[in-house]
């Protein structure tokens, strides 16, 4: 079977969301601290106010603001000194016109007053007198109830990739557990009779399996987990059942390799064989990373990968990634960042074209440095950090233009 | 204690590098599978050629080059065809002047070819006879034994954090285990009388503890692991065993909070009170993070961190991050995008400025526009994506200027 029906990314991206429009991630609740990078699963609604009072930002003393009013370096406005509120402690005094109390920074203002001066701004006579040399406005210096959340506030929004600000407003809010996507759970079989693996010995005309451990890590670094892995030969049935046994201890079933046109055919077969969707992506038009199949087998996605290194790794990132970011309504850019082009790009007419960069940094600008080398090179792939696209109408691009740079 | 004798960020780190000059992370070794965004401890050589054979990069004919001289459509050479290198087979056969075989992509090149033409370029004419419309340099369409990484080669530098694309390298090694970093251990002690944990009722003047919730994600993405974590009220005695019991089980003890003056002076006298080198840098003269305290206890890094979360977060970045970094010999950027700056931004006179900012792509352009609220908002830090620097020389920025984004 050859790729007679190649599609465009897009239509590629657009039939496998169809194919895939009632499949869901499940979920799973866990303590924040294990949280960092998962993604939350529900919008999260504050049920407690930050601040849950009224509360001082500076080291000062509270009061009412219409008392300061006037008040300067050569006309001060004198208030009784009432004491002090600690740290923690509740403040159960009432401020009246002509009083002040001293707060710390983060402690609570007690009822009566709007205001705090900091303590720069003031002076104690003795115990019980305070001078003040600043007007203040209602509510300098004291953030209210509830002015950074509020109860009922949608606090952080599904689809989230929770950062440690994020768990910061977490346990602000007082959360300690939260509901979370399962990480998808992947398995990849490498298929090719020259695949050896790693504790293998390499005799002539083998290769090592590389991209079944780079898209391990690929899938971690997305916040999947690899239930397992395997190298089957160039064989029908062994794939079959290989497939097979995948599908029932994972989500996503990833082929990585047919690097022979015999290989990508049983893949489509096997795929096929399931009696469910089948293959419906059979070649995407887009460089490199054409000879990419994308079906469904027992109502999960299996995914055929090119063989070629780079190929692999750019066809996760644009198709199983976009699929992952999708199911997890992952709103989020991607990692970019945008750089000087360093050298000239010519298109590939009706193709989408994917070139691998390394950043350089020059004199305060970045820039994007191509790196060619042949075919198939891992090191090519291990000097890049990520790629630039162009799009299939595009005619090239110059040295010199500013571009959006993918990190890996 | 007050800080009086506040040094510059350089001078900060230039003690504690020197404190702390014998002191080096453990190491450990692990499978591969597991190494995702570890870092290398040692250099590694290549101990396998990759690739191990004369490999072709296209599916084609393997030829003698000098065979193909002047070949062109109108006139083709002719040559013998032996037959065919199949995949992940060993080429036991020698390829004479007038003699062609085909081998797929990435199969091996017999001993004798020195060029693959490629079989868009080609026509059997019959089972043993084969025609060639193109001419071949030596070398074309075949990568060298060795020609992508050669035994005794440094592949990946010591220091660097493993990405997909190492791992691939190593994998292509034959590499399976692999010596990193351990996972520095971390311990997190909140103080203050005013901090209640997660699964406490809140009460007045209470508040949740946030930094070391933030600052446990924080650990976990830079590469550590939270070996610990308590909070303890304003008390000297209490505060010293518990840091002495921190110590027994960590690498490093973080002392966050001290909003107020007492609880900064137990946190000093504490660290002084092991009988190491104590505290040697007592304030830093940046703008948040001003009351940092880095000392020396039983031969460990202590670290006293401000109680304000956007100012715990900076000085974690800006000294422990940079510590953990120089202690793994991290060489890489650290994650930095550049910026136009969408506002004004004045200096404050000999102090290192940080300002939180949100990153906004617009019309392809990314600008840093900064997130201003009251001091001590959580969702001030939730909606900052990083921050700039301004140096303590620097008069202040205007809106439209170029800056670097330190991402969170």
């Amino acid at each position: 079977m050859d790729f007679f029906n190649v599609v465009s990314l897009e239509e590629g991206r657009r039939r496998m969301i169809e194919a895939f429009k009632e499949y869901r991630i499940g979920t799973e609740e866990i303590n924040i601290l294990e949280v960092t990078e998962r993604v939350l699963a529900n919008d999260l609604v504050a049920k407690e106010n930050v601040p849950e009072f009224n509360r001082s930002t500076v080291d000062g003393y509270a009061v009412k603001s219409s008392d300061t009013h006037g008040a300067s370096e050569s006309i001060p406005s004198f208030l009784i000194l009432l004491g002090e509120i600690r740290m923690g402690e509740m403040a159960d005094i009432k401020i009246s016109s002509g009083e002040a109390i001293y707060v710390p920074t983060g402690g609570m203002i007690p009822e009566g007053a709007d205001a705090v001066i900091m303590i720069e701004h003031a002076e104690k006579l003795d115990d019980s007198t305070l001078m003040i040399y600043k007007p203040l406005s209602v509510g300098e210096n004291v953030i209210l109830k509830g002015d950074d959340i509020k109860i009922g506030e949608e606090a952080i929004k599904k689809g989230k990739k929770l950062s440690p600000q994020d768990i910061g407003v977490l346990a602000a809010l007082g959360v300690y557990k939260i509901k979370v996507y399962k990480k998808p759970r992947f398995f990849i079989i490498s298929t090719g009779d020259e695949i050896v693996d790693l504790d293998e010995k390499l005799t002539m005309g083998k290769v090592r399996d590389i991209n079944s451990y780079a898209l391990s890590s690929l899938i971690i670094k997305l916040g999947g987990e690899v239930s397992g892995k395997s190298i089957v030969r160039d064989d029908f049935e062994l794939l079959r059942n290989k497939v097979e046994e995948a599908l029932e201890i994972s989500d996503i079933v990833i082929i990585s390799g047919g690097s022979s046109v015999g290989t990508r055919d049983y893949t489509s077969k096997v795929i096929n064989s399931f009696n469910g969707k089948g293959v419906f992506v059979h070649g995407v038009s887009i460089k490199p990373g054409k000879p990419t199949i994308i079906g469904e087998g027992k109502g999960k996605a299996i995914f055929g990968l090119p063989g070629h290194p780079v190929s692999s790794i750019i066809i996760f990132k644009v198709f199983i990634e976009y699929f992952i970011r999708h199911l997890m309504n992952i709103k989020e850019n991607v990692n970019i960042t945008t750089a000087i082009l360093d050298f000239n790009f010519p298109s590939s007419p009706g193709k989408e074209t994917y070139q691998m960069v390394n950043i350089v940094e020059k004199e305060g600008k970045t820039y994007a440095v191509p790196t060619f080398g042949k075919s198939g090179m891992i090191t090519l792939l291990s000097k890049s950090d990520g790629y630039i696209v162009l799009k299939p109408h595009e005619e090239g691009i110059s040295k010199g233009e500013t571009r959006e740079v993918y990190f890996l």
